[in-house]
């Protein structure tokens, strides 16, 4: 007897008639039943309205006799890949699929702020961030007693400007071989460079500031020159383009003027935490696709 | 030719297999574009888990062969609503639909806060209410000259105990008279009977509390008394049991030690007037489902 | 009899010991009882720390005896602030007063956006705003109606390129003529001259951006393309810099991507209301203190 | 030479002319400088108007002349203290000190969740809770190996409801063992006996929904059940009537139809620890004034 295990199909297509009614039928052709689907046509685009829909399927039906004979007699992941691809193709479809029974696991790199660091462990372990978290790395020894008390697995890998390809270099390597799917900068202080960006798993980074206000360096200190009233954290992808990745999540704070950057900053944490965990939440249940500069969070 | 027309199903079943894959079918056969669409299951019901679905559907196409074909022959509105009402049955779906040119018309009833009586008719002025407002009813005069700045008639009915049951069937009788869809309570500060609303439309009202705290009257000195750090109002479906309707819309601001319950007020002012648009919008875009106490607002 | 008159007292001093002792004691010599009173002390500060008071007086005490054996055998208005125009030059201190029988005049400059405007009128008109609205004035004759159905004399002054400088003249003029003691730009679409703001009354802008992000033109489209995930509205005092004086109130609501410019501009519209009024109300209120770039909002 | 310490005095009397003069120039006279001060009437009093004020004095002065000869030729905290208190009686007032560095010694009382007690333990760890924590308590034995990782003893204390007043003598007993000054139920999933309150210090409790609504058990299900747009959490002060005690602090979160009861509890687990964590801060900075069922925060 089969365990159900769900599978999260993301699509992103020019819009046309009957998308929805097509890939969803798809499945019910296949007797496999869609368990949550979200979709959305955003018209604000170049070159046309584009249509983009989630799909999490009961794949536990696939061993039945009627999603064998839809998917040509082969009742296997791959041919359900392989019959969801073609119909895609027709559709000029790009898509991505990810199985529950496939755990991510995401590297988390920090430098010597362990507030996010805390947070998503803590959450990864009540069970609200579905994934592992085989290693933390650093570019300094600071948080190693925090990583330990975990039993995560910890590495220093101090990094100078001469250094930084071959740090870099071995944060991929240690990725790799502990087959990373994630990449979360919880407060990690270094630039990282295109062409790690390149090789890397998807990378999501919290920037403390409301972007696009107050990119680069000391936020809250910018925050508090400029006077605002309110503070924010943003989480993104990170891109080659400094702080110009697409927005995953922002949230915002009130501050006033009895505050100094110090009390922003503190007050700021507690935005930058939340927000932080929430992108990497909605990355690991696929609810994020990429659009140009933009992100659907479905 | 036949411009572009919408029409807004809305539908509730218990949960079974290929219900979206069912649903969006049915409009591709007919050859009926889905605008947007958005469903939601609902597990945390007595009885198993319920279905909900919103699907805006762009029925100018109702004059091509497809649907005429796909409607046995007839290609009316009528001849869609018993199709799709075939379908429904067989799911055992409740369902209505509403047609995009057949605009709402909204009676606003008042007492003697012009507040959200200028905010729906300002809203409605610019395009972001999509509805008639054919007039305003009150128990008092005061706010006739607001009415009348708008052109919009204005009957003032008083009341008292024993002339109730008198003044809601005149009411009653405008609303008709009037071809009214919807009643919204702008700070009404009448209770109105079962028999009212057993006769009416569907009544909105809001409340100036956040409930189901503070029920009842006077919720901003209940507030202040009991030394709250926030306050709030509430927009549901008016019923017999009062304060007691199904919740469409809340929000909230924070207060201090040092306001008042005047300045509590005058905060909450704000509040009420975004919560209770917000939740009208929502009404007559036909995005809410009741199911018994909650709203499902998709 | 002498009924009750507030008077509010503004400081901004270099921070020294016994300011509060000092300033509080002078009233308390007089005789004059302190109804409401706030300090803050900005250590961020180049130069040194800052001292900042606000202190509600009533002076309805000036007849008494107490006032006038403290103020050197007079007990009007003007020995008052002689004497507390000594006390403040001993501490280097600026201030100013201002009384409550004094009703603030305010102009209201609009283009064809109504929101606004209408907001403005409406607090005032409920006792929100102690103020009195004489004029609106517009580069447009769309809001006239409004103006009318309220009885503000509306002035209609067009404007291009080539007579700016001359529109702005008589814009002073008329706020001369009317005794205008605080302009307010209510989504009026023109950039003003240094000249202007130079003669002017203080200047309160709302700007439909969360400054210092999105400034200049259409920032909804600009925050729409970055796809930020809040949107938000700044109110502050115009300078020659556009969009750089001091930030007054902000406030922000959350988008999603679901969401056109249009529909963020909508969504906007609520959060540019309520932050325009409170600053308004703060300045009204004499609440806010500029240093620098910044305010203090006591 | 005496390095620089604050006193951080509370005030709370009927209102009368002159408190801030005479309370401000008693500091003054003795050359002790108030760093930061601030104060509220509230009208809304049964029994008249009554004043509160915080004022945080820096007692390194002490030592000097003026000091000594105000204080009647003493110089000690107590002579500062017997000087205040002798001004205090001719107020009315009621009054008390707390000197910083006397550092505030906090137990934590948790059962089995271990988010506000990592949380807290990390806030006081970055020097944003300026207090020591010398023991964790609990009826479990759960997170012993948490407080374990940073080294704080933890007690484990079963309690049965034959055992309950048993076990909180020996909570009480470690407390005084420990010298604790505030003790924090962090989740600690027991009702507090009107014996116990009466003999341990200040107890703060976090509630997990917005009250006065959802008082009890199970609030996120009682939240469920209504259909609420928005959920909450509140700090408040413990006393005999369960979920009555005066509230230090409130916040919400945002839900929707689609959150069960269990996606309502992870979303609120955040605004659980900030909540509290704001609470608490606000105590130890000896911020909070009790005053009936309310709490004036200054």
């Amino acid at each position: 007897m089969s365990s159900t295990v769900h599978a999260t199909f993301l699509v992103a297509a020019p819009d046309q008639p009957g998308l929805v009614a097509r890939l969803a039928g798809f499945f019910y052709t296949a007797g496999l039943n869609i368990i949550d689907a979200g979709n959305h046509t955003d018209v604000h685009v170049e070159g046309g309205p584009r249509f983009f829909m989630r799909m999490v399927v009961d794949v536990s039906g696939l061993s039945a006799p009627a999603a064998s004979a839809a998917l040509g007699g082969s009742s296997t992941r791959a041919a359900l890949e392989r019959a969801f691809g073609d119909l895609a193709q027709t559709l000029s479809a790009t898509w991505s699929v990810r199985y529950g029974d496939q755990v991510q696991r995401v590297a988390i790199l920090v430098t010597k702020d362990p507030a996010c660091l805390y947070d998503l462990v803590l959450r990864q372990r009540s069970g609200e961030l579905p994934c592992e978290i085989p290693l933390v790395l650093s570019n300094h020894p600071t948080l190693e007693p925090v990583a330990e008390s975990f039993r995560i697995p910890f590495f220093c890998l101090p990094v100078t400007a001469d250094t930084k390809r071959e740090q870099e270099k071995r944060i991929l390597e240690l990725c790799r071989r502990h087959h990373v799917d994630l990449v979360v900068l919880a407060r990690y202080m270094q630039v990282l460079t295109e062409e790690f960006l390149n090789e890397a798993p998807p990378v999501i980074n919290i920037h403390h500031g409301f972007l696009p206000a107050f990119q680069g360096a000391k936020p809250y200190h910018q925050a508090h020159a400029r006077g605002v009233k309110m503070i924010g954290a943003t989480a993104h992808y990170a891109t080659k383009d400094l702080d110009q990745g697409p927005i995953i999540e922002q949230d915002v704070a009130r501050v006033t003027h009895a505050m100094g950057p110090d009390e922003m900053a503190r007050t700021g944490r507690d935005v930058e935490r939340v927000v932080l965990s929430r992108a990497v939440r909605a990355h690991l249940e696929r609810r994020v696709i990429v659009e140009g500069r933009r992100t659907i969070v479905l």
